[in-house]
């Protein structure tokens, strides 16, 4: 009831502060007999994991999975999946000069006037590290789907937009199209220079959608997907299909190409691919501190795996509905 | 979990297809002792009633609300609300030909093929109508938020936007400007004539907000917000503050001015207004059934009370949330 | 969150107070295409009616079911399924009495401390009229499970215990064996002259059980089924298999006969009949008032049929559950 | 949804296997700054833990309790308190006899069947050990309720009743009279030698309660006690107030002293002491295996202080609920 608690057959809770001793999730709902690659799950950290790169944190923190329950020689039990990772580099004197002021747009204020007791070595449970815990439950939710692919990458950061794609790997900034990626490098590294950061837009693109997934009321698949994204730090818009733009469009138009509506009709799966974006604002952190290479100066590099991680939640939980009724 | 339900602590749970006998709503959670009128509640529907204009649907239902628990001598006694409104139009002979087809980006195929049946005398749970239990319910949570305001308004009908606003009433079409609301009943009465129909965007401001609703992790207000509006019929995107155009600006700009996070700082409330945006497609019905004038041209007109009202509900929920815990 | 909801994927939310306009159900979660048939409805609602007997109050209600969603043409459409009762002899003169006082036992006095107010027409929520709204809902989870047999039966009435059965049929006091029945008619027609009441116990056989079901920790069956049984009005215990009696058993002689274990091993079924009882105390209203003849001497003759629904329902909920996970 | 969650607004999630790395919890729904002591949680831990005498099985645990997240500087953070305690003692060759057979009446066959997999090095989720997290999670819930008091006793080990207390101490197996205590003493050292296991009943009283928790209906607070308690490893049977043995008297008696009610009126306190039973089952290991002196001859000792933290969960989560809507 806290808002630590997320889905309802695959559901997971989750738990820890920024600069606590551990960040963690507990999966319920995850069927038995399901093997486990811990490689798998490390590889999919990393894509998250800070200091990877000039264009994220200079922070490093090893998140060495620790799986303490629900799996037994390399299967699932059907029961609880609670897996930690430790904070080893529980540096926060950075965040000193934050005890008593807050950054604009984050939620250190409201953080301290909900509670009335705040972490303040860090953002608690508003950091963005929170999302470690959301990138190990999409790994299990992914074991549920594995014909369907999430691939989700760069739209745009700043006002540069990602072009056709060039490659079918994503650019150390999440791009497909190469220039578009170097384009952005240079404006992400000029905007750090000057301790100034940058938001910018992801694109999902799922493939392999089970029908029938979602719910005609309150849970339609876009409703579910939506209130997936927009509960990551940074979020400030989400679409589906043609989104925004699809306002414009007549009635007519809409019918001629499927593709509009992202995969969903009535808010129920059809098949068809789902399409979807999110909006991420800049990081709050700006000005002297920015400069310091302690903070993104943007989340798209790190948010795109925790993009579809949550897509991979959504569809696992309806997935695991729709088989109860069928 | 088939999604026919909807808040926590303020909660409502919904039934009845289009051409049943009638829809309704269940409200569990009302505290006792508040003060009912059906004449708001009357006002309140009739903003959402088909018939009221050449720009909506020329069928016409009385929707008049019967409450059938929970209200004793014009009081709440704390116990579920129960409210229907019968349907008292079911001319169905309109949807004969939708039997054995369907509408692109409607629910027609996707439920049947969800449940093996449908209901093919109208769009049963995917109709529009579904909605008249939502306004229902926003009745209700209003009565727990009497110092909150909830206005939504038009911005944009196809490619036509709101401008300043020359009057604090809405006109028909749902505009503050009226040279826009003149232009834009221009462009529907011609899309009708043509059989087409067209999207648009409801913008929402909250003036009055409590500190401290929502939640830091899943259950962000936006998160719920998110949730609540992408759950409408018809709803493609959904944005709050500045939205997607904050993807384009830097981090000191956003710290300029606190409105373009929209009210919400970490996803709780700051007590500054909250401003949403919602972005609806345009209806499926096209061609020479959209002409017969049974159907919508623009959704934008009755869904307008229906988006302030899944707000009241998420704030409502929230709020009752946050008293538990303070 | 007001406890009117029960059970998850196939969950029920009630409303209604007993001198109020209607009582009813919400059922969320029926699979589609199912058969159903208004007669089998009638003949459990009947079961459960008032005025059949001398030894229940006098009270008549017709308690004709009203359908007003989910079902088309004779089928569950898969959407929720909304039925009412209307109150039709809402007589409430009998209680005047108690509007400034309380019955001991009974919740007038902390339903009027909890809300703040109170519809002293009758006993609101916590009559027993409440159970109607089980009933219709028992009716339902039946369809979902037609090769499970409830079979709930009086054990006894005050000292009176059931012996052998003598009949498949129950007795007007549900016993199965006659004598006893006799025995027991002439104790209640005895207490109803004095103005007294009887407490009872209530025996339930369920045959033809689908292994798997149930949760290992918090969910399991049997605690699903306490919570259950011990939400009905009056009820004061609870057990399964050889209950209390177990406790004086060693464990070598337990494991002699699974019949002990109730049909539950760790919480799950295991495909064993399941055996449970639930303890009533007499009804509150006692002395003069008691002799009027409108309120029931013992609770036991119309509640058989409601813990045989809510044991339908707590079934038929995680049927649905188990289903996903395999 | 596979039953690993317990409560509403004070919830938990619980985790581990009795032979995985680690047990635990975590706890949604703490209010912030609340004091919290390692010691006292220490002290009830021990309470459960086994090996504190020659009446509970050899198998030794620390169970030193590692607080992950929810807790800084002392107090309680408002965010998710995640504790955990490892297993250090995992001497699993006890169970490998078990691999390929079932004990009755235990949960080793129905997991199996259930999951198609099971972790046969222990008893897994079905084990005793999982209470660690219920106490662990009662500790907590008892700073929300200070005036509240939770004391639970021994009522019987087999035919062996308590007495009028001579101590307000417990004795080692948890009798308020001494000569009680004695006599059950010389009852289990005689089960234990023989390879026999006992079953008994605990009694709850608990003083200082609030009005008004509970609700009308499902979710009355002799309900959720019920499940809470029917949720406990090896529980048979539930009752509040005089129980089953209500079921012999009549109205009239009952209505002659309160406590026959157990402190809840219509399912809401009324503010009187709450008084209950619950029955468990003797052991499921007998024989030679139960000789060894690594399993426990009767569960009591060690469960009543996990009954007194599952009320105090249930009351905890009842109490944030009122306060929510008063």
């Amino acid at each position: 009831m806290r808002g630590n608690h997320f889905g309802k057959m695959f559901s997971l809770t989750t738990f820890g502060e920024s600069h606590g001793a551990a960040l963690g999730v507990v999966i319920d709902g995850m069927p038995g007999n399901l093997p486990v690659n811990l490689d798998d799950l490390r590889a999919l950290l990393k894509r998250r994991a800070p200091g990877q790169s000039q264009f994220t944190t200079s922070r490093v923190e090893a998140d060495e999975p620790e799986i303490l329950s629900g799996v037994f020689e390399g299967k699932t039990l059907g029961t609880p999946i609670a897996v930690i990772v430790r904070n080893t580099n529980q540096k926060s004197s950075d965040y000193d000069s934050f005890k008593d002021s807050h950054r604009p747009g984050h939620a250190d204020r409201t953080t301290q006037d909900k509670y009335g007791i705040r972490d303040h070595r860090g953002s608690g449970r508003a950091s963005g590290r929170e999302t470690v815990s959301r990138v190990i439950a999409g790994y299990f939710a992914g074991l549920l789907l594995p014909q369907t692919e999430f691939f989700a990458y760069t739209h745009s950061i700043g006002a540069i937009e990602n072009g056709p794609a060039t490659s079918s790997e994503r650019s150390i900034l999440g791009f497909t199209n190469t220039a578009a990626s170097k384009e952005a490098e240079a404006f992400l590294l000029d905007c750090k220079s000057n301790g100034e950061s940058s938001g910018g837009i992801v694109a999902l693109k799922i493939t392999g959608v089970p029908k029938n997934l979602g719910e005609p009321a309150f849970e339609k698949l876009k409703a579910e997907l939506a209130r997936a994204m927009m509960s990551l730090p940074g979020s400030m818009g989400f679409e589906v299909g043609s989104g925004f733009s699809v306002t414009s469009m007549k009635g007519s138009d809409l019918s001629k190409d499927s593709r509009h509506f992202g995969g969903m009709e009535g808010g129920i799966t059809n098949g068809d691919d789902i399409f979807l974006k999110v909006a991420f604002k800049a990081p709050s952190t700006v000005g002297d501190k920015a400069k310091s290479g302690r903070h993104d100066p943007c989340l798209l590099p790190r948010v795109i795996v925790v993009v579809e991680c949550m897509a991979r939640i959504v569809l696992a939980d309806h997935y695991l509905r729709q088989k109860a009724y069928s």
